[in-house]
C-alpha cells in the first residue's frame, strides 16, 4: 500500500462566534477571531489517499482526477467564501481549522469512496503555516 | 550603505468593491473578488530600512524596534480585521495588495524617519507566496 | 510607482551541449548536464510589472490577465516540453537559467507593452530553489 | 523508539508512456505527460528510520553515513538522469511518484537493515511541493 | 478524534562531545559537530495533540493556550541557550535532534497531561529544513 | 546584463557583547543575543552576480565555480563554528546580520573580480526566513 497527497490551497474569511454566549464570553473564550467582521487565511488543504499502485499506469489514483475531486467538493465551496456565511455546515459549527478538516472529509469521503480502487486515508488543513489540523476519520 | 529586511503576518478580510458600479460591473472587473461577505488572507509584511551599521553595536536598526513599530503602525491595525470596514484608509480605496503597500508605507515612513538613522527603503506585502506588491516611495 | 510580482511553475527538460564542441570537452564544460538524455526541474517564473495603480481599481494590472499572459506567452511552450528538442529560442542557445530569463523576457515584453498601462520590469527564473536568474532588459 | 528523517534533492526527466498502448490512449490516459520527449522535475527524497538513540552518541543512526546512504544508493543513479531511459528499475515501469517511491524503498532497504541498528521507516517522494507519495513497506 | 499541530521556532547552540572520549574520537565520531566553541540551528519545535473537538468551541485544545505552554516550557529554556551549558538535561546527554525531540516531550507531556482533555500525540524538532526527528512516546 | 543567484546555507554561533560596555548595558542593548554562551542560526548566504550570459555556454558564471567559491571562501571559515570566537573579522565586531553580510562581500569580491567576467552584484544573509540583510558593496 502507498499514500499520495496533493496539496490544494484556497482563500477565506470566518470569525469564531457562539450564538448561545453573550458577546462578553465570545471576546473572552475566542480574542480577536471573535471579530464579527471576519479576518480570513490563505487555507492549504491537503488530501492523501491510500492503496495499491496500478500495474499499468503506476497510479494510486489519477492525480488530475483527485484535483478535480478537490476543486469540486471543496474549493468550489470554499474558495473566496466567508466561511460562516456561506458554507452551510459552518451556519452552527465554528469554522475552526479541526472543524475544516473534518467538514472537508466529510465531503470527499464518499466521491473518493464511489469511484472505487483507493480509499481516503487523511486530511489536512493549514490554517497558517505555523498551524494545522489532520483528520482520518472514524476509526 | 545596508539594507534590512524584516517580515511578519497577519490575517485579514477583504473585498474588492466600487460603489458607482453597479454589481454588474464590480462582478465582471472584480471576479470572485466582488463577494461582498470578503475572504481572507494571511499576509506577510516585508520592511526594508537602509543605513549604515552603527560602529559599536554594528546595527542599522535595532530589529527589535522596528517588530515594534511594525506591530504598533499596521498589524495592531490590520491584523484580524476586515481591510474595507474597520481600516480607515480603505473606506473608500480599495484594498489591493497594491494599495496596501502603499497605505502600510504611509503608516511606517513618518515614523522611521523621526527616529533619525536609517530610512524606510522598501515595503512588500505578499497576498499569498505567489503574488506581492513592492513599493519604495515616491522618488 | 509600484511593482507588482506574480509566480507560476512549469515543469520542463534540459540539457546542455554545444554542437561545435567535441563530447569530451562539452562534459568537461557542463558536467552532468551535458547528459543527452536530459534531466529536468520545476521551473519558477517571477514577473514583476511596474506603474501606477488605477485609482478606481486599484489594480497596476489585472492579476487575472497578467496571469493568463504568463500562461499564454510562456508556459504554454514551456511546460511539460524538452527546451532544448520543443522551443525554438533554445533550439541553438543553451538553455540555461539566464537564457530561460532573456527568452521569457522577450515572449512576454510585447504583449504587456502592446496593452498600454504598467510596463515589464523584471523576470527572474528560478532553476531550483537555491538558483535564478534575473532579468530587466537592455537599458 | 523515534524517527529520523533526513531530505535530499535530485532533478531527473521522465514521461508517462505504456507500450502497449497506441499513442492516443497514452495521451488520454497520461495528457501532458505522455510527451516522448520527455519533462522534469526537482524531485525531495525523504527518508525516515525509526530505532532508539544510542546511549552514548544520541543518534539513531549517523545522518553522515545516511547522506552517503542516500547518495549512493538513489541519487547516484537518479540525479541528472532521465529515468525512463537509464534507470533499470523504470525501464518497464511507468516513474510516477509512488513507483520512484517503492523503487528507492528497494534500494535503500536491504543497506539500511545490513547496517543492523535503525529499520527504514519511510520513504517519501515530492514531485512538487503540492504533490507527494509516502511507502512504507509491505507490512 | 483529529489532531491538531502548532509550530514555534527557536535559536540554540550546541556542540556534540562525550567527555569519556578522548578529543580524537570525538572529532572521528561527531566531524564538525565536535568543535567545543558550539555551532547552532534555528531550530521548529512543532507539538501535536489528539482529542475530540469540543462541540461548542471547535477546539481539539486553545491555540492561544498551546503556544503558551509551548513558550513557557519548551522555548523559555531553549530559545537563545547553549544547550549543552545552560540546559539541565543536555549536561550529559548529547543534544542531537533524537535527544531534542525526546526532552521536549518530557516537559510537555506532564503539563498537556495535567491540563485534562487532549494528549500529546507527537514532537518534532527540525534542526533545518532537511533534518528531523519526530518522538510518539513509550507505548 | 543579467543576474545570476545561489544560495548556501551554514549553522553558526553567535553573541552581541561589546568589551567597552558593563554587562548591564550589553544586556539593555542586546537582550538575549548578550548571552556569553552563543546562540545561533542556520543561516542563508545568497550571493548573486552580474554580468553578460557567454554566447557559447549561456553561463554569466559557471554556477559550480560559484558554489566552490562561496565553500571556499565563506563557509569554510563560517559553518559550524562561533562566529565571534573563530572567524577573526568578528573578534571586535559584532556580528550581526548587516556585519555578516558585509564581510561576506569583503571575502568574496576579491576572488570574483580577478576571475574576470561577471561582477558581484550583491550578497544577502538571511538570519532567520524573518530576518535578512543585503549588501551591494561601497558605490
Amino acid at each position: 500500500m502507498i499514500e499520495l497527497t496533493r496539496r490544494a490551497t484556497f482563500s477565506a474569511s470566518h470569525y469564531y462566534w457562539n450564538e448561545a454566549w453573550p458577546a462578553e464570553k465570545n471576546e473572552q473564550v475566542f480574542g480577536r477571531c471573535a471579530n464579527r467582521n471576519g479576518h480570513g487565511h490563505n487555507y492549504t488543504l491537503e488530501v492523501t489517499v491510500a492503496g495499491q499502485p496500478d500495474p499499468v499506469t503506476g497510479f494510486v489514483v489519477d492525480l488530475k482526477w483527485l484535483k478535480d475531486v478537490m476543486e469540486r467538493e471543496v474549493l468550489a465551496a470554499y474558495d473566496h467564501r466567508h466561511l460562516n456565511l456561506e458554507v452551510a455546515e459552518f451556519a452552527a459549527t465554528v469554522p475552526t481549522t479541526e472543524n475544516i478538516a473534518i467538514a472537508a472529509w466529510k465531503r470527499l469521503e464518499p466521491v473518493i469512496e464511489s469511484a472505487g480502487g483507493a480509499r481516503l486515508s487523511r486530511v489536512r488543513i493549514y490554517e497558517t503555516p505555523e498551524i494545522f489540523a489532520e483528520y482520518r476519520g472514524e476509526a
